[in-house]
């Protein structure tokens, strides 16, 4: 991957970079996700492989962190990739929404995966119990939780398989651990390939390559100015994209969000998924004419490796449009990128940079997510915040549970 | 539909309500969109009816305000209508996307509406391109564009049916008019039910309805407070509102991200659109404990009409979630939301309200469209911006076409 930053004013003093970079390795004993790109996987693989091919579906139950990104990955890889299996994702308590998958798995053999770090989200012991009641084989269940929770209990007491979590890992930095892997591995992603690409992106910070720079520069950028520049824009030319985008609000928003460590001040940069180009006929006057709140990250895909053509039709009347003829429609969309940002640069005081991937692969996928991950501690770190808790919502958890405990007695 | 305010210090002054209402009344004589709710639809019926069965697909080549309102629509109504057609979209130049859904079409009978209000979209002409080249009966394609447009010409050239958008129509305002109609009527909704919702709300905003105080003092809140809070959350408690929300950024965002009409400031309010409870598990955090530059509205549906219940089931370790026992998803969902609209109520800083629809049909979500519609139109009369253009997406334009005029002289 390649990163261009086009901000005014962005490089800083080496000392900064320095504090910031030593605070950032001194996480390394404490924080898990750093890790993930070396960790052992051929326990993964390995139960993998003893799936019978007559599975046929794999249906994750989990929300937040514990779908987000698995669901990112599999739905950036769908358009290229033969899926030995299909995925489903129950993620919501809309009743309309569990109908609608139930409906879509019926009939099908499938395998479910239940996905809770606590072992208590209620979301998702909800659907568990509904699907639970159908069918109880326990051979149909794999759970995935901290090693001791309750949910890890359950799982031995009825004999199915359960996975840990490695120590020290939030939800939103999971997708690279079992959480992700797992079922990604058991739709036939490459998750070997996935990992070398964060490896790629965890060693060029790491070890003196050309991320850490880059990095260092633009988390110091992005932290200086976040009362100015409070909303962040990954702004992705791809279709492929769209649930990566989803992945990076939760970990953004969720991590960056807090009341300061050494004060009592709320931050935050509020981040937003954006797609194009269909997002230039929807969001781009806003970022173009609106408020200078908001900093623009554009994704662009270096090769699409498609050769989907517009034919040389001349239309009456619309010789106008015949500059498209025999264009290639990966060339049409990277004309269109380029052409937002030259129009934004343009501007002046649009904080823009652009990142380039490789083509649609596990590999490229693996580099976004470690970059993302290093950039949102790094802010965090930046911003005093604790960028690995999300003490803001907890408060609604007890009294859903008030709520439902007052409910039980007014039966 | 109700809509519950918990602002503080949000009843504005009669005369400050007085002027805005008559600003808006005022452009009921030149802005389009106010009057769709009571057009004549026969033609659309009668053309819709007019279809052969054999027709399996309607497929809409359009972006932006050509496309994301019937999305809407459509997607909202899914999970509980019969669907005489399937409905699909081409709005990207992304090949990878253009190849999945050729690759799901294939095969069918589709008919091809092509919707353009400018009738030399770029997105759009490409794929028509591409697919006229592959099928050149004219019969198979429908054409939506203003009258005397290229396209339109184009149309009337090879012999095809081309429908007109009303006179000062702007594509964003356009859902309820033919651009949505004419998809959603060949798929199966009742259009009639759908107009019948957005005139209860207009009835009740221009005939001194309840809705007229609170969208009223709600615009005038939003405005007054719009450079601190310069983030509106939509928060949805159902999937089935994921594209509504699509919808509302491109109507808010591209409507207020202005220069004011009487200034040289750049000015604006950022949506952001969030389903629960998903994004409880992903944005709520950032809500409840960052920067407070956010204003929040719940939507949330009264009745699912969806009997889905949680069994009665003990599960051995996890008995502090018995109290799911027995409770249908709809009054857990519910739970939900108004669990989180407590906790963050609770913080006293954050304003919010609550909108909430009757169920998942055509007259509610008619409700809800005409409802943002009325108050973008009420917070851009506001801020001093023209809600109803988009300057700021033409510089992008141009390059682009220089880009394209470039490479054939390259050739």
């Amino acid at each position: 991957m390649r990163n261009k930053i086009y901000f005014q004013n962005y490089n800083y003093q080496e000392e900064e970079k320095k504090r910031l970079f030593n605070a950032i390795e001194s996480e390394l004993e404490t924080i898990g996700y750093y890790h993930l790109p070396t960790q052992n996987i051929d326990e993964i693989l390995e139960y993998s492989c003893s799936f019978d091919s007559s599975i046929e579906n794999i249906v994750v139950l989990g929300i937040g962190g514990s779908s987000l990104g698995a669901r990112a990955i599999y739905e950036f890889l769908k358009p290229i990739k033969k899926r030995t299996r299909k995925l489903y994702f129950f993620e919501t308590t809309d009743p309309l929404n569990i109908q609608e998958i139930l409906d879509k798995i019926e009939g099908e053999k499938s395998h479910f995966l239940v996905v809770s770090k606590s072992g208590t989200t209620v979301e998702t012991i909800s659907i568990f119990k509904y699907l639970y009641a159908i069918d109880s084989n326990s051979s149909n269940y794999t759970f995935i939780t901290d090693k001791g929770s309750n949910l890890d209990k359950f799982a031995n007491e009825i004999g199915s398989k359960c996975f840990y979590l490695p120590a020290n890992l939030g939800g939103r930095f999971s997708v690279l651990s079992i959480v992700g892997l797992l079922p990604l591995s058991l739709c036939g992603v490459d998750i070997e390939a996935l990992l070398k690409g964060a490896k790629q992106v965890k060693e060029s910070f790491f070890n003196d390559g050309y991320l850490k720079e880059t990095l260092l520069n633009k988390a110091l950028f992005y932290a200086k100015y976040h009362t100015t520049y409070n909303i962040n824009c990954l702004f992705a030319y791809s279709e492929t994209l769209r649930y990566f985008s989803e992945w990076y609000v939760q970990l953004w928003g969720e991590s960056l969000g807090k009341k300061q460590r050494h004060s009592a001040f709320h931050v935050g940069v509020t981040p937003i998924g954006l797609i194009g180009p269909k997002d230039q006929h929807s969001f781009l006057q806003l970022i173009s004419e609106g408020t200078r709140d908001k900093s623009i990250t554009f994704i662009k895909i270096d090769d699409f490796q498609n050769e989907l053509t517009i034919p040389k039709v001349n239309l009456p009347y619309l010789e106008s449009l015949d500059t498209l003829n025999g264009l290639t429609f990966h060339d049409l969309i990277t004309m269109q990128s380029n052409s937002v940002i030259e129009s934004l640069l343009a501007h002046g005081d649009i904080p823009i940079d652009e990142i380039i991937i490789k083509r649609v692969d596990e590999s490229s996928i693996g580099q976004l997510i470690y970059y993302y991950e290093l950039l949102t501690s790094l802010v965090g770190e930046l911003i005093d915040v604790n960028s690995y808790d999300q003490p803001g919502v907890e408060a609604g958890k007890i009294i859903l549970k008030n709520k439902l405990l007052q409910r039980l007695k007014n039966d």
